[in-house]
């Protein structure tokens, strides 16, 4: 029996992706070969590949002047690859600090040139997305566009005139969004599109072609290698491709972005109210900013929140444990969660705020 | 029906884990979750991790006095990595030069030091292991172990005074070696260990805890960061790791890399006699320098060859077509390939060649 995963990625999967993963597992289209097994070079592979971008292109509404490149190492890598392929333009760049990923992004990106923080929210526990202002010379400008943490998000565009960076990996598919907006959109894959093992770079090909990588950025950093090669320098994440194309499919089938994004919205709105409506349970975020991926919340004390979780586990609700550098709760409600997942857990909270309060 | 598949990588993995790897999919361990879903910061994660790294310690026999890395981004991203992590120390390092991929390993390090080639057989198509000579203040030697694309592999204990790394991507765990002959192991997953987007390093403590990395090495390519934090500094390629230990699971069951080297050696051993005792088929390796994962041959000619691949195809013999550098045909027998594979390719060489010579 399935249970209903919180976790904060590696994260929950739409079962019927697996169930198609399952299925073929030995035998991919009835080939005879795993999907795992198969030749990155050879035609079954390139059509999983090629359907997986032309996929994310459709849903995304992605304009054909950005690559889309299917890369390894995670948002980690992206950190450096970043400032690597763009900071050769012109040496500055600003960050917008809004949690733990922006600062770890901004401080990998420090080594690299002259790097300011546009804004942040620290001193307020990144309760909130906090003023900022861009300086005006700079190669790129760069945000985290849902802190998975903190559970807040950028819910107005950005006002940058530089090209702006935006680590989505904790609401990539989630919500519409103008690709045009960014410069460069960013993901690790294991929370709305795949396994952990893939990171997803959309970039805009201007910046790419004119090449404004530092001379000390090595070749697999590269977007330049990589877009040239399709994303086929070397053997790819071939598995996890495969996943993000059977995820993407049933995201298509779903009704796309527009029909997810109606979904995550209600089942936010639903877990923000059981929170709001109860003297017991408490989210910090300013209302304006929170996100619609991951909500923090806590019971009146730590011990409660242990007890919650240990409560929550034995009854399959599962990884509700808040990120170590907050503590409480947290519920990350990814494009896989059923609807189902989220009325059990308002149960489970109510439940539990009866017998503890 | 399963197919045989000679691919040389990713490549024909063990049925037996891909059934287990099937089974759960959608529950690991009746966890109600898939291996993909799971926290990698959980403990159920947690015992994949470090059971695939105390299976791989105990089959290779690694020493204490190593670590057990598992990355991203492939040998490719190593190519570099070695370089920038091993140069600080003295920038000089010299490469044996066997075939593509040492050529493009010694490239990379070219980038950051003073580097020199040992030895090359290049002049002579990369059909043998070359004479080398190491220079004496050198940092490292650098070797591919096995060169998949011209079937060819050190035999011999190679003579470097200096710490030895080796590219084992399309040898590990197919024979017995002494790790301690070696400063550093790596090796690509997509061959013998696991799928495509798992890298393993197993590099010398002194070598990393020393820290002899170039000031821009990136974080995420330095393994002490990596090493500090048990391959868990980012979210590793969970999926791939869960895969490594189902393989590594099989390998043991097999009876270890004893028993598995007893099995390569003897199905190379066929397939090169196939060859040598035929006028129709021919291998250009020396003899002392011949592979037992990839045995290259060819028929008379290029048509034939093309003919050859698209009749074995039908047979469901599969990716037997020799890499584009070097034409004619190739059958990569890694671990996984059962011994029913060789004897259906011999059948159907002898086969072919009396149809068409």
């Amino acid at each position: 029996m399935r249970v209903y995963n919180f976790c904060a990625g590696p994260s929950t999967l739409p079962e019927q992706a697996l169930i198609k993963v399952q299925k073929e597992l030995l035998s991919y289209n009835g080939c005879g070969m795993s999907v795992m097994e198969l030749s990155h070079r050879g035609a079954q592979y390139d059509e999983i590949h090629h359907q997986a971008e032309a996929m994310l292109r459709q849903l995304l509404n992605v304009p054909d002047d950005y690559y889309v490149l299917f890369l390894q190492g995670g948002a980690s890598m992206q950190f450096e690859a970043i400032p690597m392929n763009l900071l050769g333009k012109n040496n500055k760049a600003d960050y917008i600090l809004t949690g733990n990923w922006a600062e770890k992004s901004y401080k990998e990106a420090k080594k690299y040139g002259d790097i300011v923080a546009a804004g942040s929210s620290k001193d307020a526990n990144y309760t909130f997305i906090p003023e900022y202002s861009f300086r005006e010379d700079i190669a790129y400008g760069a945000i985290c566009s849902n802190n998975t943490i903190y559970g807040t998000k950028f819910s107005q565009k950005v006002n940058c005139a530089a090209p702006l960076v935006a680590d989505m990996s904790s609401c990539i598919l989630s919500e519409q969004i103008n690709v045009s907006d960014y410069s460069v959109i960013y993901a690790g894959a294991q929370k709305n599109m795949s396994c952990a093992g893939l990171t997803v770079v959309i970039v805009k090909k201007e910046l790419v072609d004119n090449d404004y990588t530092l001379p000390f950025c090595p070749t697999m950093l590269k977007w330049k290698t990589q877009a040239e090669k399709e994303s086929l320098y070397n053997t790819p994440p071939t598995f996890a491709i495969y996943v993000l194309n059977e995820v993407l499919k049933w995201l298509d089938a779903f009704g796309g972005i527009k029909a997810m994004e109606a979904q995550n919205k209600e089942q936010a709105a639903k877990l923000y109210n059981a929170i709001d409506n109860s003297t017991f349970y408490s989210n910090p975020v300013r209302v304006c900013d929170r996100s619609i991926m991951n909500v923090v919340f806590t019971t009146p004390n730590a011990e409660l929140d242990a007890k919650f979780v240990k409560e929550s586990t034995a009854k399959g609700l599962m990884f509700l444990k808040g990120h170590k550098n907050v503590g409480g709760l947290r519920a990350s409600i990814y494009n896989a969660m059923p609807n189902e997942g989220i009325t059990a857990l308002i149960e489970f909270m109510q439940k539990f705020e009866n017998e503890n309060k």
